[in-house]
């Protein structure tokens, strides 16, 4: 991949806790915000059921879709976790005793602790890259563009350090906040004319409620700093016009 | 509908702030127990950005694969707003001025307040069901089994009383939550047999982290509370057994 090129990607987060409104999700925003600083792009995220057909279908459309694939929890000792043997028959893998993952957990955990419900963890598709865990041990893995993390969010965040390497993004991500103690409406026109002069640029507009008051943060999303400038600057411009007051947010 | 047949939901979140991580969406959670409420599953949730085409095409996959689609967000007064527009496109209605829309928002607001920038706001599909809205004026709609809900989460969670006469769902799906001072390892073997038990009851098992101390929350879940009272119970007896802790979560 070039630099030049826009490099994109999918989250898949698997599990019914989620769909049952039961758990907040919080993993997207955590890759999401790592994955932009890198110079990757979030195309979609997708929530889906512990079904091994779903996983299994999902996976095969997202990963031809996307340069790279973000799948989180379904990889603990449970009956529930299925992304492993899902992951396998999404590739047309053997679903196996990894070696490695094997003996990773085999000198984390006591001797005598290493039972069947923690070697459950250590079955993997066939030739699985492992995604190292420096919190508890179990391993997530990688095959080809896939790659597996488990749903805990403190685990998930420790583990994408060791992702660095494998991750070939383009340009980081660049964004710049303007807070505004004002309402959308009041800057719609305005801020049209923004858009429709910087057409290159993600120009977003969301309201927020802070401290009993109504405001609007602007946000300026581009790989080029100097559009972002740009933006920034004609935006001051009618905010200045405006006589509306900044805030810092 | 009757009320044996399983009623399912997607929920589409439409914005560019979740998919770059900068905001945190918390909707999927407040529409799915809303829902789950009332005897809807939700099958999936998506999140894409704010791309015509993109929205176009998904409403179009989701409304065919599920009884009913809740979009979130994009149906503010800026130029990023562009839910209505494009709901219009995917069902090839005409996208006007809604009338009764148009006189709520007229009403709303002050003589001179109701500027071109809340106009926008009352464009929608023709013959779109308005959605009202409680707290800050401006309606959501609906087109056949598509309903479409504003991004802020308070303005979103006032709106779906006002729903409930238009869903409808199944039976109830209830849940129960049993939380132990335990590892999953530890119990995963004996959850299994629970499940394999009970095919037809949606088993959980989620690991937290709570006061310094591990534990795992068991969540079963099913319409039917005498065939969760049963799971209940053999999960009981093997955590009496295996003399773990239950703990007040």
């Amino acid at each position: 991949m070039t630099k030049n090129k826009k490099v994109n990607a999918a989250i898949l987060i698997i599990g019914n806790e989620i769909l049952s409104g039961r758990t907040q999700d919080t993993n997207t925003s955590t890759i999401a915000l790592w994955l932009n600083s890198i110079g990757v792009h979030i195309q979609e995220v997708r929530v889906i059921p512990d079904i091994e057909k779903t996983i299994v279908d999902t996976v095969n459309i997202l990963r031809k879709l996307n340069d790279y694939v973000f799948t989180t929890g379904g990889i603990g000792p449970t009956h529930d976790d299925i992304t492993a043997q899902s992951i396998s028959k999404a590739f047309g893998l053997n679903y196996e005793i990894h070696k490695e993952a094997f003996k990773i957990l085999e000198s984390y955990y006591k001797s005598g602790e290493f039972n069947e419900g923690r070697q459950k963890m250590v079955w993997m598709p066939k030739d699985a890259k492992l995604i190292l865990n420096p919190t508890s041990g179990a391993p997530g893995f990688s095959i080809e563009n896939v790659f597996c993390l488990p749903g805990v969010p403190s685990i998930l965040k420790s583990m994408l350090g060791g992702l660095k390497n494998e991750i070939v993004g383009g340009k980081p991500i660049l964004s710049l906040t303007i807070s505004l103690r004002t309402v959308e409406s009041e800057i719609a026109q305005s801020l049209t004319k923004v858009q429709e002069n910087n057409v290159d640029v993600e120009i977003g507009s969301y309201p927020f409620f802070q401290a009993g008051k109504l405001g609007v943060s602007i946000v300026i999303r581009s790989e080029n700093q100097s559009k972002i400038d740009l933006c920034n600057e004609q935006i001051l411009e009618f905010v200045k016009k405006k006589k509306i007051e900044l805030v810092n947010r």
